[in-house]
């Protein structure tokens, strides 16, 4: 189990095979966000519609809803939102250090309070990795600290305490159907990066996961900081970007050897009623396509693409009906994953690193970000 | 094209097949209701999959957004929301006589203002149907006046205004392919239902629709004018009662000689976390089915039955998950659908008069019906 077989590489960029207990993963890939177990919107077959493979599920938000325990005892996560792929959770520590006001951290754990209700609650290593169990997903995270990148002094602190809470939470595990993977911190410090990066690696993990980018940095911090870290990563073993992200970030992030990526991105723009598409990003509310009798994307194999025009999307979100967040949700999961799978296809021909200009001007007016979730529901 | 043949009876309960451009309708049917050309939260794949074979929209809605000519330029309504199997639309009377605030009626139409900008407009017989021919659905209704069940003076005045729209309708209607029904009003007043069965079974249409129905009088009141109406139709049409109903509703009614019903219950219900079931309506927010493994309904064939848990259902509830309306949604048409489709069978093998009260006592605890739409989207 947990077996990662490269097929093939051009360049940094690698496709490869991630054996789990609910499939096999075929990297690069991208997995759809479901923070409170759904992702926002969609049945599991619309999820198996789009490609699906992998879908992230948070830790923070299950903990506090339903809780860890009530998930363990209706089977687990893949049993009670019935997605019978491969999951992943995250630790939690992202959510809960972006509660900023209300969290104290000290060497052991952090106290925090609830954005729902208020209430007091406290997540260590140990019982971060203890929800993940309850929880059942086939990637769990190690618990660790994402520091402000601009707070470098700072930065040096959160990751060691980072490398502590990763012996620890490898120490804490108990299932052996659930691969843990450690986290890279330290920001967009080279030295600091090196460091975890080496420190991390050292660990006997079946995955390595990056976090502390997508946070604020600019692009070019996040591409230089990845350089930083593939020269010291081993390449045996899946690494994840975490949080990431456009359809830019996955070109880049798989060109510089990233394996898994995951973003609330493409759900989030679909209840703002954008759209990714070669034209750049669409705002389907524009009175412009009132009445375009076009698809979002004539080149999109999506189940919308394939049967409304922009017309349509455009009266529904204008007329404010839900059905248009799952109709957008629909392209743009499929649009990146589609992305992936091509980039994958040409790592295995060897075409890769020639394509890399034209997907990335294919994909320019799809570039920028937006702000990361934090403790919102996604 | 629009032929009626009724395959079997059973008392006053009847089975038949009502043919329309869009395919064959087999009677008894149920339609949901699709206000702004989408059944709420559900894909027409969603919909198909809950057995549905008619749905609703509303005039008066299209008309004021998108606009009936976008929708007829886009190629018309079953185009324009991908809906492949026949269509119903009302004239907008109801909605229209809803606004009772803001509307002046006269003898040759009705001024009112919009509920989403306040902008002035006018419907006439002529307009209603214009406005029909040009979302294109297979059933048109006559414009009508829906006066309040209570006041019996005025209910003689709207009948016989009603009356001489319906004749208008007929007059101004064009489209071969369309079929446009009158509309039975008067009340829950005996002598005026009888006068305007005569009146509207006299047209020359293929179909007759019931108004004026499940509009604040009782259920005794709506069964027994029913029963003054059936004993005055001709056999020969079919019947439709409009905006009806709850399960009971649907028993009693199809008992009585009823074809086609609509109703918005079903989908608004599900956007109140409630969910039909052979216990009674369930409200799956409350904490009694956080840990419950069941699904609604252990005999219901709908995808959320036959998929997930009343504890994950109650989990979207409770995490305001849009998911949540989509399942229920499924669950709620998936139960009148079968219900009516139950009946069908009984009325063709000749078991329904005897099935009527084990029905009934099946459904009693979802017999409450909800205030009537009005002009609010649903």
């Amino acid at each position: 189990m947990f077996e990662f077989h490269i097929a093939a590489k051009n360049g940094r960029a690698r496709a490869g095979t991630f054996t789990t207990p609910h499939g096999d993963l075929l990297t690069p890939v991208f997995a759809p966000v479901g923070t409170q177990a759904t992702v926002k919107t969609l049945t599991p077959p619309q999820l198996d519609g789009v490609g699906a493979s992998l879908v992230l599920s948070n830790t923070y938000h299950l903990y506090l809803r339903p809780g860890d325990d009530l998930v363990r005892d209706m089977g687990g996560l893949h049993q009670f939102m019935q997605w019978p792929h491969p999951m992943l959770t995250d630790s939690g520590g992202f959510q809960v250090f972006s509660l900023s006001k209300t969290r104290k951290i000290d060497d052991d754990g952090v106290t925090f309070k609830s954005h729902i209700d208020g209430s007091t609650h406290r997540f260590t290593p140990e019982k971060s990795i203890s929800i993940q169990e309850n929880l059942g997903a086939d990637i769990i995270m190690a618990f660790d600290e994402c520091s402000d990148p601009n707070d470098h002094a700072y930065t040096a602190l959160a990751m060691r305490r980072t490398h502590l809470w990763a012996e620890r939470s490898l120490r804490a595990k108990t299932r052996a159907d659930q691969a843990l993977f450690g986290i890279i911190q330290g920001g967009v410090n080279p030295d600091l990066r090196v460091e975890s990066t080496r420190f991390i690696a050292s660990l006997d993990t079946p995955g390595i996961a990056i976090g502390g980018l997508s946070v604020g940095e600019t692009k070019d911090e996040m591409y230089s900081t990845l350089d930083v870290i593939g020269a010291h990563l081993p390449s045996d073993r899946p690494r994840y970007l975490m949080g990431v992200g456009t359809p830019e970030d996955l070109i880049q992030g798989i060109a510089r050897g990233v394996d898994i990526f995951d973003c609330v991105l493409p759900t989030r723009l679909a209840r703002h009623h954008a759209a990714f598409s070669p034209e750049g990003r669409l705002n389907l509310m524009n009175a412009t396509f009132a009445r375009d009798p076009r698809p979002i994307d004539s080149t999109c194999d999506c189940y919308t693409c394939r049967t409304f025009t922009r017309a349509y999307l455009r009266h529904l979100i204008s007329a404010k009906e839900l059905l248009a967040g799952t109709l957008l949700s629909i392209h743009n999961l499929r649009a990146l994953i589609r992305l992936v799978a091509d980039m994958r296809l040409c790592i295995l021909d060897g075409t890769f690193a020639s394509r890399v200009p034209l997907w990335l001007e294919q994909w320019r007016g799809n570039a920028e970000r937006t702000e990361k979730g934090m403790v919102s529901s996604e």
